[in-house]
């Protein structure tokens, strides 16, 4: 293995926390395979059985499903130094829901389900992080479900706020995703979203500065999603 | 651990394929707590930090959200001797997304975080079988949301056969779920699905046979989600 391959396959999520000297000798005990990829380039189809995980050392990939009618929908971008269906990858139905089309010049590496056992049982950190990856997965897709119930973006966003607020009970809320990850949330594109953030915050709702959202009507929030 | 516990917990899903002496080496190194509940119990509420895994070995249990207008509405039923949101324990958000009330008379055991990790280091069918439950449980919310798409029922089922059809390649399709599943995937009440399936069937579109489906006119099951 390349030694800035090294470097860039520690920074994914699934190695964090684990020193380089740890991080040599998990390397030692399994044969990851680099696969290149130019701009455009298909990586995986919808359909495709998975049985080893993809972790991107460089570049990014779109996901994307194609539905009956023929129409590509894109559901989610993916960057280095992200693994790629962590959780799928170990599923009775290990069948890829979606197509893999590089964005990005891509390198990223493929690790056998046979290895990601191995190293899971060598080393404890790993094996958490691998849980927390895909269990991260389950808590995004059935908030992803319950935010179907509202109609428009403003109704999801107003739900979510108060759920946060009520979570972490307090009217200072910490979003735990990015813009980009929110707007995959509430599934639309990222302008829609800070379109909406700017209308709540210029209505008085509420206050955004980064990661934190200040609720200032909690009741006028609520107003959104309740209107009766 | 009385032996009726013993026998039960051999039952989940997380312990399929581990033999009894490895079985009996396993516990040893855990100290489940067990609890006992009566029907109607709220054994865990919404929002709820989950740190133990809880595994039930007797009766069932109904997940449910309360939403904002304070309405209770029921997800999903949990039966013995399944394991209650494996993923969700090592989410980085690990509250509890639903309450938890007793359907039945309900004995579980509660299993705390870092056991599962000893467990899944110390025996790596246990390992696998820990990644399948949540990845299995990934693979359902994303079929979940992708069948959001379509309006009605009928639309649902359709798109639904039509896509495992293309998966598996035939049209003698083998549903992957149980009549219940399939009623909590599609967002319905299993009288629902059962007078759908009737239809679908009376139509000569397809017939059904327990878990088997064949479709006898794909042209038709075809025009229910493309009308035009």
């Amino acid at each position: 293995m390349e030694s800035r391959d090294k470097i860039a396959i520690a920074e994914c999520p699934l190695f964090s926390g684990i020193n380089q000297e740890e991080m040599e000798d998990l390397l030692k005990w399994i044969s990851p395979g680099v696969e290149t990829y130019d701009i455009g380039s298909l990586l995986r189809f919808q359909g495709d059985e998975y049985n080893s995980l993809l972790i991107l050392l460089e570049g990014e990939v779109s996901a994307e499903i194609q539905d009956y009618s023929g129409r590509t929908v894109k559901i989610e971008n993916l960057k280095a130094p992200d693994a790629i269906a962590s959780g799928i990858l170990f599923a009775e139905d290990n069948t890829l829901p979606v197509t893999l089309v590089a964005q990005k010049p891509i390198r990223l590496i493929s690790l056998k389900r046979e290895d990601i056992l191995s190293l899971a049982q060598k080393n404890r950190t790993f094996l958490q992080n691998y849980f927390s990856d895909s269990g991260n997965k389950v808590a995004f897709l059935a908030e992803k479900i319950r935010l179907f119930k509202f109609n428009t973006l403003r109704e999801k966003f107003a739900g979510y706020l108060l759920n946060l607020s009520g979570k972490q009970n307090s009217d200072r809320v910490k979003l735990p995703y990015s813009r980009e990850k929110l707007a995959e949330l509430f599934g639309v594109a990222r302008p829609s979203l800070s379109r909406t953030c700017s209308e709540l915050a210029d209505e008085g709702l509420v206050d955004l500065h980064g990661k934190t959202v200040t609720i200032l009507d909690k009741k006028g929030l609520k107003a959104i999603i309740n209107p009766l």
